[in-house]
């Protein structure tokens, strides 16, 4: 093949996907180590298993595919209404917002839907994303030549960086250059913390008066503990005419295997609307039914309550790594309204020296801060996802060994 | 929000993707007859349940997610070795063909697998397309900036169409521009054709020769009932050098609602096999786990067995629409290496105009070949998944009222 035809914008990514680098380490070490006994606190990927409810919903789900008068072929590429409907119950008619189920676009996950977003837009688009923030939103918009060329420092060219450090408490200023497309997340991946109602009124206002538009990635919104931190974008006057959330049930209900999301776009954004509705009917063939019933039962009174007891166990966790750390001397932050525990590494030392020196010290894998951004430099993250007897025994090698 | 940021090439595309046109159709019929009974042979759904094997995998499954020691979160993007190595064993291995299960990636489905492959080509390629053909491949490059305009003809400005009619016994000549992609599809959709070992050969030899790609989509192979026609591109000598495959369980096994597929880059194409394993770990989180041991199943023993008793099934079907429709003196091509039966309309009547005197005259629904490319105008599509005895109640209809 000639490979003159191919796109060339992947040769500006990184050598590889941040976690598949980090796997690749952890599997030296253990082939280095053949006793080597790793607790991983790296990766945000859930152990605690699917809830009763959920177990129940997807056996009658199966049972129906294995009748004639049940089985169901291709669903809607949208999702099905009970899911949808569903959504909109538990998730936003319960918090006062008002929401369409057809506003509602169920898919197989966030991961999906945040990168391929970017395909409604034209390629000279400006972006702004948050740093540091979870790889996706950068790395999807550099496949399609809209990022320009990484740079010295980390940067790549034509992207517009938000800092959100210790020393604007997390809470991002408005971009300084002209940007259309601008991604928020929060409570924020990696650092765990949670954009306050001001700083998201002040992004809001900005993108209706300058026709940008607000790509919000709330993956981790069930975790937010106080109930007046906001949860949704749609909270938010004025984000109906410039917002598109992003929501999983990845980190809700475990469900990180079982593969289901969705992607909110308010039928305000009309052209939006049609034109998503069209990307997913064209390349999308909708999500698992037995995975649609999965996700509709953690809305029943049963199953909801049973999700946030799994919730409550991940932030007892994080609770605990937060107490352990501080004790031993450690700045950190998140982790009171996130499964992630932004942790300060002391001494300027660099983020991946300070993840080999933890593995090689304590046998404890975390992720270092650069992987999310220049900004996350000289921190690193830890998620409270992991068995919580081995976290606490990760936090004894910390505090005894590093 | 500012609607120039928007991709414009949304807007060259037809209005609706091909089948929610035919779904309006349907809907509008029915709100004006009430008491209408309409049989379905438009739509290329199964309607077979599930096989109990894939039952019995998937409720093990469900089981194993329940349960501390043996629930799985993320999965690799790629799939399970255990079920790219199943494949490898059950379709390659048993035809004698030579595959590495690292070549296997495992996807949700065959219309994101082939909507997405453009994405790491350049955006000035040259793409032909065989006419007839399912819509995706054209609409995702629309999508993407580079099929041109479309022109009165009913062809886009920039794309070979490579005609596939009776007139060529559905074999179609080598393209005469120059092009850098070339798709196809055999068992075609929708004509029901199968593509002669000297015609892939003749495609294979003129990839190699002039720098190309073949994306080969198979997903209806398992309908082929001669075991000496070509199953798989990889049957053809020279392939590996210059073709992706792309296969489904959605018409092997019945899962358009279960969701499953795989698509093979040969490890000799590294560059292209690199990029895609980028694209999927960057853009997608891999299947649910409960699907792709279903998956699995379909390779055992039994599991096989079962599955091709659920296929000869629809292709007695097949065989019921080619025998009825030819006695009644209409020209049929296909169904007989394939689901699907190629219509000729009489005294050249237009396809959309046959829909609907079809729908009025025996309320029976097809799919009006022109909806599949310009040399599909005079055709019609009709489909095998349907219950056996409706579909010979279509026939009877069709032969009584037509």
């Amino acid at each position: 093949m000639n490979s003159s035809i191919v796109n060339t914008n992947y040769d500006l990514l990184p050598g590889s996907y941040l976690f598949s680098t980090i796997a690749q380490k952890i599997k030296e070490y253990q082939g280095a180590h053949a006793d080597a006994d790793i607790i991983r606190l790296g990766i945000g990927d859930v152990t605690t298993p699917l809830i009763p409810e959920v177990i129940k919903a997807m056996h009658n789900a199966v049972d129906e595919m294995a009748v004639k008068g049940t089985f169901r072929g291709y669903g809607p590429e949208q999702g099905y209404d009970f899911v949808r409907e569903a959504i909109v119950r538990g998730e936003y008619t319960a918090r006062g917002i008002e929401m369409d189920p057809n506003d509602i676009f169920v898919s197989d996950g966030s991961k999906c839907d945040v990168a391929n977003i970017q395909e409604l837009f034209t390629e000279n688009v400006n972006i702004a994303i948050p740093d540091p923030v979870y790889p996706v939103y950068l790395d999807s918009n550099v496949m399609a030549g809209r990022a320009g060329v990484l740079q010295d420092d980390g940067r790549f060219s034509k992207v517009t960086y938000l800092a959100s450090t210790a020393e604007n408490n997390f809470q991002p200023d408005l971009p300084k250059n002209p940007v259309q497309l601008i991604y928020l997340c929060s409570p924020n991946n990696p650092t765990g913390t949670v954009l306050s109602r001001e700083t998201l009124q002040k992004f809001v206002n900005y993108a209706n008066e300058n026709g940008a538009l607000i790509l919000f990635d709330g993956a981790y919104n069930c975790y937010i503990q106080d109930e007046s931190l906001p949860h949704s974008i749609f909270e938010i006057p004025g984000a109906r005419t410039c917002a598109i959330e992003f929501r999983s049930f990845s980190k809700t209900a475990g469900f990180t295997g079982v593969r289901c999301a969705y992607t909110v776009i308010p039928h305000e954004l009309s052209k939006l609307h049609a034109m998503w509705n069209r990307r997913q009917c064209t390349k999308f063939n909708g999500v698992s039914y037995v995975t649609q019933r999965a996700a509709e039962a953690i809305y029943s009174p049963v199953g909801w309550q049973q999700t946030k007891e799994v919730i409550a166990g991940y932030m007892r966790t994080a609770g605990v790594i937060r107490k352990e750390l501080t004790a031993a001397g450690y700045t950190v932050f998140g982790g009171e309204h996130a499964p992630y525990i932004w942790w300060k590494i002391p001494d300027g030392e660099k983020s991946f020296d300070f993840f080999d020196r933890l593995l090689a010290t304590c046998e404890v894998v975390g992720t270092p801060g650069s992987g999310f951004g220049p900004c996350g430099e000289g921190y690193f993250r830890l998620t409270a996802f992991g068995d919580y007897e081995r976290t606490c025994e990760a936090l004894k090698r910390i505090r005894e060994k590093l």
